[in-house]
């Protein structure tokens, strides 16, 4: 049954994406990914997916040569010989989000696709699904949170995406009303640090009383100082499930952590292995919103769920501008992680294409577990070259959440610890 | 290749054991311990291996149906099953050498040989050897320490085992070299706790002298006070490798560590996850020596190699008198773990029957990591049989090593904190 791995494809594409509001900008007209498709001697395919920013894209293709001759099982000798061919190459990360990039998180965000195409594969093999070989899933249905973005109605010069604005409380309700209605989801997740904190905290109170049964998250990606925080937790007591990163860095969390009545989540300030000790040691978080692709893969993923559970931190799922590949292993992850104790985010209402032919959808707020070998979803190469053409022609090789606003509000900048 | 899970067998067996001398007593003329075999509808078999006190073997034979029609990569659906059936129940530990027992704990050894067993046969289903459903192996050979122990010549009442007494430091010293003469071992751990501290130190410098190239390892099983542990850790500064549960407590091991020059390493306290925050924090340990038998199986020891390197925790392995399908779980464990950081303990040398036609050898110190589908080894029936009828006939049925020990010297107590 060996079926040793004889070439790896690496494919930037671009699809079209919003105009998402944030606090490092607003979403370009095309969001960049990576989609990966390593081949076995037998002529079977595993997919992953990952960012398409310039940088990574280019650490990606000096890495795929080297799985060459891989037992697809061997995702220790892939990390190993990933590591061995990067040498402490670094890929920039221009915005962000996730802090400053380094040696190690570049390698991590390098070998998760891989991993997860080769995971893929080790389904199709074995005909189980990913998530057997992760252990097995815990639950039937992986619920997802509904996410909600200020926007614009359309991109400077563009077409109406059909959302229609949300500038303002009401715009928020109205977009929430409408995702809740086609995709049934049952828990709110609202992107802030666009306003100031009195215009979100608004907000999040006009969706708490538009749609009371619903708890909502707010996230204003590090806008915030401690002082701001503190005041917009208080505010928010008994109206947020939890709060993610209001600010920025681990003791400027922990400080907000100590007083605020709700918990605290990141995807900012714990994003790698080496974040956690000083994390558990301040009390930095109360949940980690993982993601297997900067978390190092979908085992990678496995470990940080088992320390969350092992060290009492709560564990929820963060997501980027994503296709169908990716929100499979999302759902395969969730599916076999124990100590899920939040739905997930996803950006999938935003993205109307996609790379695979039936994508996995969201139903009752829910994704049902797939169980068909690997992850489940099938390539649909005419989306691919379709979407790889449309990043040949959109001009765009990095997200730059913040040039693109500045093209409208020449004086913008990112908003840190802006209030 | 559905293959599902049709009977499960548990075998308690007896084989002969040296008189080894502990803290805790001395080892019995016969060890126990428990066989699962694990069958699927194609006729394969899995094997695990645990420990075969009564108590543990009745919450075994309760868990044991419960696998039936499980496939055999659903582990985390066993163990779900498993805790649903054994609601809480507990399987008291006589000789206590890993703290008291607990549900949580008589869960995670229950759960330990059936894993295995379902990783043996997904690793025959799919050919692959069980390290590479870990990830793979990331070393070819796994380093082991020669295991010294106080002993006498022979059992009351029973012929020379060959191995001849060892009761001050020429003793051990001579045991060090047969043992190292015979399996190459590269480093040395020696069982103390059972006499005075001084005469433990002097044996310690005697090895150091006689094979001053062997590292040493000193675990007296918590048998010292705090103020004893960091006398021997000040006398002993620059001889050991690490000092392996001087005392007893993760608050007690706390104020050694703070003063002791050597690293301390644990098997007594911190056996399960949620030992860890309070050991991170206060800094109890430096080293854990994992054991899936009592950490819940492979997948769950791998957690733990895991949240050692994240926690920088040095990882090394535990060993308790055991067969060769023991034997070849901790290889398959230890091959796949980059967390392991030193040579693994095991009484392999001590036992000289087995269930398994071919036991992995020693050779040089060092295991070589089988790559055979599963875990490599194959059940001798024959020697199943005979070792079971053993079981029956020799009467034991929990180890007591403290009331065996009293047959002798009448007054015997355990030492915890008796120096």
């Amino acid at each position: 049954m060996a079926d040793p791995i004889t070439d790896v494809l690496v494919t930037p594409v671009a699809f079209a994406d919003p105009p998402l509001l944030n606090a490092a900008g607003v979403h370009q007209p095309y969001a960049l990914r990576a989609v990966v498709r390593v081949r076995t001697a037998s002529g079977r395919t595993g997919l992953g997916e990952t960012y398409g920013d310039a940088p990574h894209l280019a650490l990606l293709r000096r890495a795929a040569p080297v799985l060459r001759g891989l037992d697809v099982f061997d995702t220790n000798r892939m990390v190993a010989r990933v590591a061995a061919e990067l040498r402490g190459a670094d890929a920039p990360d221009a915005h962000g989000l996730t802090g400053a990039s380094s040696p190690t998180k570049s390698l991590a965000r390098v070998v998760s696709p891989f991993e997860v195409a080769m995971l893929d594969l080790a389904g199709q093999l074995t005909e189980r699904p990913v998530h057997a070989l992760l252990g097995g899933k815990v639950r039937d249905a992986v619920p997802f949170a509904a996410y909600l973005f200020y926007k614009w109605e359309r991109h400077p010069g563009g077409e109406p995406d059909g959302w229609g604005a949300a500038l303002d409380p009401d715009g928020i309700v109205a977009q929430a009303r409408a995702m809740v209605a086609r995709y049934g989801f049952g828990s709110l997740k609202l992107k802030g640090g666009v306003f100031p904190p009195d215009a979100e905290i608004a907000a999040v109170r006009a969706l708490r009383t538009a749609l009371p049964d619903l708890p909502v998250r707010l996230d204003p990606n590090a806008a915030w100082t401690v002082r701001t925080s503190l005041r917009v937790a208080r505010e928010l007591d008994g109206d947020l499930q939890y709060l993610e990163d209001p600010t920025a860095g681990r003791q400027a969390m922990a400080r907000v952590a100590a007083d605020a009545p709700m918990p605290l989540a990141t995807n900012m300030c714990v994003v790698a292995f080496d974040h956690l000790p000083e994390a558990v040691r301040l009390g930095s978080v109360q949940v980690i919103l993982a993601d297997h692709h900067y978390w190092g893969g979908l085992r990678a993923s496995m470990r940080l769920a088992a320390m969350c559970e092992t060290f009492g931190i709560g564990l929820s799922m963060h997501s980027n501008s994503h296709l169908g590949i990716s929100l499979a292993a999302m759902v395969h992850l969730a599916a076999a992680a124990p100590a899920l104790s939040y739905p997930c985010d996803t950006h999938t209402p935003w993205a109307v294409d996609d790379v695979v032919t039936s994508p996995l959808s969201i139903v009752d707020g829910s994704v049902r577990v797939p169980d068909a070998p690997g992850l489940g979803v099938t390539l649909d190469e005419a989306a691919l070259d379709r979407l790889h053409r449309q990043y040949l022609e959109c001009g765009i090789t990095a997200r730059d959440d913040a040039g693109y606003l500045r093209t409208v509000r020449t004086d913008f900048r990112r908003q840190v610890a802006a209030w």
